[in-house]
């Protein structure tokens, strides 16, 4: 365990006098970050914290991955293009050429790679984009605590009212259908989206795709079974409808396997990928089109940072995590030991009604009491641990540690985690 | 005059056979790039390019800036957090101490800083649900050939019927109204704006916002004056509206000052700013809020990438061009010669019915023949220097060189520029 | 039984060669008719026919009702002013006065009265306007296979696609919920309705109104439960949302009470009435809301025909019939007679699959073959009985026969409607 | 001139106490009204009033007209069918025949006969959905201070801000272009127009329909030039808009011609009819369409007042009035008698700075001031001559005396005018 600090914590004045209201996660770890370093973050006084965010999921292989540190410092001392908008680089190439060999390939996948703005909103938008075009349909069938985004067309089918009420106009062309378990065991959630599909009266437009996460992880770690993936699976088939799935958070071996759907068995027509594909953090997104739904017409969908070759540089050598198939055991492994811990720590405290969730290395601990999950994290952080909540109450405490990180590293969060339960009880 | 290669052109085929239809800049630049320096390029087979295009106005500083590469290498090789979501960093601090002394208050303004996900789309949503936020209407008038982007919000003031018919769902809660001199000389355009604000039967509704760009880039280098400028913004004051400009390509110096209404003397309520920002090329936006109207509740807009700390390394760095200032004096003697140039050669070929616009470095020449812009920049490209056209049918060629280049630079590209026009005509 | 007409059918051609192609009733009934008294029509041929539609439910009190007749001849005749926009004038007021008299206070409820223009439609778009205005929430809740009308609001609200469909722009801030019994008696269809109001993370923005049909005539005669109806109603009362009923249909005693809510003891904030409000099939709609919501701006809802004083004349004429409750009871036996005879002619026929539906004199009959019910209105028709089929796939032949029918009038329908069923199967 | 009556007003409060706060008229002429004839209507103390309002356009041929009044006693008292939905009635038959013979046939005019809700909004409605379905695309363009009714679809082409923001949501899908001489004489109105519709770079979708009247009557008696209207007709043409007038108020012969647009020799591909096609003031509506663009299905749009016989009776008997000229030639002298009348009246004041307005008998006086026109309003009533304002700003006192008004009748009405005027002033 990490001794607190007692150092004066570092001055936000210039934050607070500077920066927009808006401003969020800097109110939750109120320090002044400096250094990084796999699973390690330390501020300005030099404390050291454990980092069990990541990034958002941004981060699945650590902070700084010292062979990609390298590359990118080769790279910028060989002056080698940086910017490039969406012009063909030999960094372009490489990582064109080495996803398609490490990750399409050797799982039979055929899509098409478009590189959209580097944000998990805009790979969203240029998918639902196509989806409409390709069908000729308007609405977009989501889910219940889904999140996809914060501009208007992933903001549409963002579940979150609070998030979508900053809108400012009503949010449209787009609804939102129960995900697996949002009515509890009894109702198959999906007889609901079923019924109205193949009821001419439901007053739900047939849809021009169905979009999911599959597992959600703004919304809760909500996980959904491969069963219910496959059912999702087979309406879109049979009712012509394109299935996306937004693999921002889930993607990059967050689950274990590099796409969050692989274990369904299931192959979307359109895929979103960013956050981790960048490797080191760096602004980067995809898209993938299955190649029969590539109907872009050039520069239909474009923007100024598709071409951001240090993102290409970093997210090549990241692929060299996926050779084998090592990294995704040893997610799995982890994944496995954080999901006993917290068990552990729900059945030892019965009276806070805690419910275990996730998949691979994204994993929740929701609570019954409200706001414990956010004291939780406060607990934690004072204690140097990097945690946040999720869920339209704030209501889970969600692990997203570095895929990276060692036994040690997780037994120490987790120990912080233990502590901070027993510290918000008391 | 640089001489056309005889070498073979590199090999596209992984881009045509991986990548998506939607693929643009890189079919009107068939190479493959590999090195940049300044306002050069080179691509895979050594040939050598002059950059008028200037990563679309990414790259008003050039391609990797020496400076900027020597702070973003001595970043990386020490250990600094690179990938910080939005909270506090260093390197963050830096840039807004930086932003704040060099930028804001040598101008005596106030503004508080956002930053939105990393693009210009982005920055653009963000202000659009402020500013609906903050006044509880829907409508945004935006101009005729303007360009803010391509998600949903964004492609909703955006008026290219190309591009909006991409959104698969009708483009609603905006109104476009003829930006200066869109009905020629006879007709003042804002005369339309004011009876349609201050009569109650227009059938406009009260908007939230009006959202311009001094400079039209994408909408064909088309300049609005000082005086049409401050119309507006008086229009906005005595209606309560705000205005929002949009400096994603002709801010940070293009135009000559750092913001491009400066000259104008105009104060808008919401500023929003990418592409050059990040100094390298780097995805980073900000969007620039008077403190008055910073209404955001804490996440209400937020993104994974918003704490790129990369680009801000590269961004403070930046800024030290704005010390004195000798670059915008620069910047304004370049766009004389450059007009004086395009003058010339529209004056040498009067069939072209050929009309110079611009200011600064955001120069254009249109052409009267269709597809006469294209074949241009076709012609231009085979010479090896980088230039695109803008406006809605293409018309025009537009001239957007890095800000540092040198007078030789400019001569050259304007010789190649002369000579494909030349040629276009053959 | 009535003998089949070996008359020549009428000439229908000046209908086919100068009225639109979206004439839709004289296709399913093609004669040409001309007289008309409570339950019998007859067309220019001398052919009587019985009719079970009643004008889609606006001739509860059948064809040209002598009393009525009387009351507009002698109105006509006096001089009395006819049109008078929303002026006020002695019929209104008499009209008014019987109202809150006869209905209104015999049941101790509260309303204020709108003319809206004299459709059902329009009644439907002022309680939809009022609602989001007294609310200032924008989304509607509507239900599975309900039917509000064809202008773009109550279209918005309308769940058929093939009327939706005819909108031409998409159908936007509305949410379609399952009507009760949608997925069966496993599911209760509001615990999906009562999650997604309880949870902020549903994607569903909390709604202005709930607005349903306590049985839906078009969607097939489902019938709400007075359970049911109750839960909806304190799903109302627990978030604020206005309950709208829309009695078009099922008011005006077509299924005993004056008020098809009554049984159920809910009381709605806004209730829709047009059809047989006018007594005698004239134009004619009327909004009731409750006075603590009528917060309605003079002339913000308006319309030419909100004053048609022969409407008032009869509509008044029609209130006589709720002087006492026998008409209620008398619907009331109908409604059983009618019902035993239906699930007579289902039990009869078991590979029908038929299913026997509906409350007081709105019944139905649902077959399980594609077609059939449709053939068997065709059939009937061609045994000079008038009945239309409903649902989402018109599989529903649906019984309106004027309350007044007498027990000889309904047992001839019923005769013929079984011989069709009969000869449908052939 | 009428002596101003002595007795007590009739007592309001039953209109008051039932009645929602949604009555207009009856507040701006507050009395009871009980008898009417021709241009006379008499309230409940027998006073008599001159109705220079006509039931907002809708008693084009007065109160009861004495035929009229026959034919629907006649037909009341022969058991001949009132209400008949859609299906094919004697009586709709001669109504479509004489419709043919009188109307379209002399004209040669070749439209199909759509009989929608019998309300002008509805008219509107299914003009918009038909013209959407037929081109495929979503915009329609409207004018400023257009008013084409209340329900959504409607309203969203309407331009009045306070009707506008009854909706209670955003109203999208419609543009709202500048009428003729909006801007003024310096402008030509459809300059702009045509920019934005040529322009690929305009930011107005292409729409499916232009939308007019040829005089507006609620948006302040604005009348529309033929040449204007040729000239919309022509861009109509070119970019295949479907071209629909709306002649609810100015057509049946308000401005002379039975069609508001014969003057100027265009052909809509769409007319909406409502008001005084029923003759006597009895709700109907009729939507007239060019036969390639019947593109509707059976049932498409649909309502439950489509086959209101009385309306067809009567409108049948009105019919009458067209077979000749004379009807036309008498209103065109009276409109010259009443434009002479009220150019004198505002010669008298100059300090007024009315103006008048109007063709046929459709006419206005604008004054400069504030309140003068409800003013003067309020003043007739005391006088008993029955007259509205309209304008956004109610700055107009508009004109609609029956057609078929006496010079009698005429002179008095315009007497007590020119007192109420000066009445105003005082």
């Amino acid at each position: 365990m990490i001794p607190t600090t007692e150092k004066a914590s570092p001055d936000m004045r210039v934050f607070e006098q500077l920066e927009s209201e808006v401003r969020s996660y800097c109110r939750s770890f109120p320090t002044v970050f400096e250094k990084a370093q796999g699973y390690k973050l330390w501020d300005t006084q030099g404390r050291e914290f454990i980092d069990f965010f990541a990034g958002a999921g941004a981060l699945n292989y650590g902070h700084n991955h010292p062979a990609m540190t390298k590359k990118l410092v080769d790279y910028l001392t060989s002056g080698n293009i940086v910017h490039s908008l969406d012009m063909a680089t030999k960094a372009k190439e490489e990582f064109l050429k080495r996803f398609d060999e490490v990750i399409l390939q050797p799982r039979q996948l055929d899509y098409k790679v478009m590189f959209p703005g580097p944000t998990g909103a805009n790979t969203v938008e240029s998918a639902l984009k196509l989806a409409r075009k390709v069908t000729g349909r308007e609405t977009v069938i989501s889910f219940t605590h889904a999140f996809h985004g914060m501009t208007l067309g992933a903001l549409s089918i963002t579940a979150n009212s609070f998030k979508r009420h900053g809108a400012g106009v009503p949010l449209n062309h787009a609804v939102s259908m129960p995900y697996e378990n949002y009515l509890g065991d009894a109702v198959d959630s999906l007889t609901l989206l079923e019924r109205y599909l193949e009821d001419k009266g439901s007053g739900i437009d047939l849809p021009a795709a169905i979009i999911l996460e599959t597992v959600q992880g703004e919304g809760g770690i909500n996980v959904a079974s491969s069963q219910w993936l496959k059912q999702v699976e087979q309406l879109c088939r049979r009712w012509d409808i394109l299935l996306i799935v937004d693999d921002v958070q889930a993607g990059c071996g967050r689950t274990g396997p590099f796409f969050s759907f692989e274990a369904a068995g299931i192959e979307p027509d359109i895929i979103c990928l960013s956050k981790s594909i960048g490797g080191y953090g760096l602004p980067m997104a995809l898209t993938l089109i299955k190649p029969e739904f590539d109907k872009w017409a050039p520069g239909e969908h474009n923007g100024t940072f598709r071409g951001h070759n240090l993102a290409f540089v970093a997210a090549t050598e990241a692929l060299s995590f996926w050779e084998t198939d090592t990294f995704t055991k040893e997610t799995l492994r982890k994944g496995e030991k954080v999901k006993l811990a917290l068990q552990r720590m729900a059945d030892d405290h019965p009276e806070l009604e805690a419910e275990v969730r996730g998949r691979g290395l994204m994993a929740g601990i929701a609570f019954g009491e409200t706001d414990f999950a956010s004291k939780v994290c406060k607990e934690a952080f004072t204690r140097q641990l990097i945690i946040e909540t999720s869920g339209p109450d704030d209501e889970v405490a969600k692990l997203l540690p570095p895929l990276i990180i060692d036994d040690e590293g997780l037994d120490r969060g987790l120990a912080i985690l233990e502590e901070s339960i027993k510290a918000a009880k008391a």
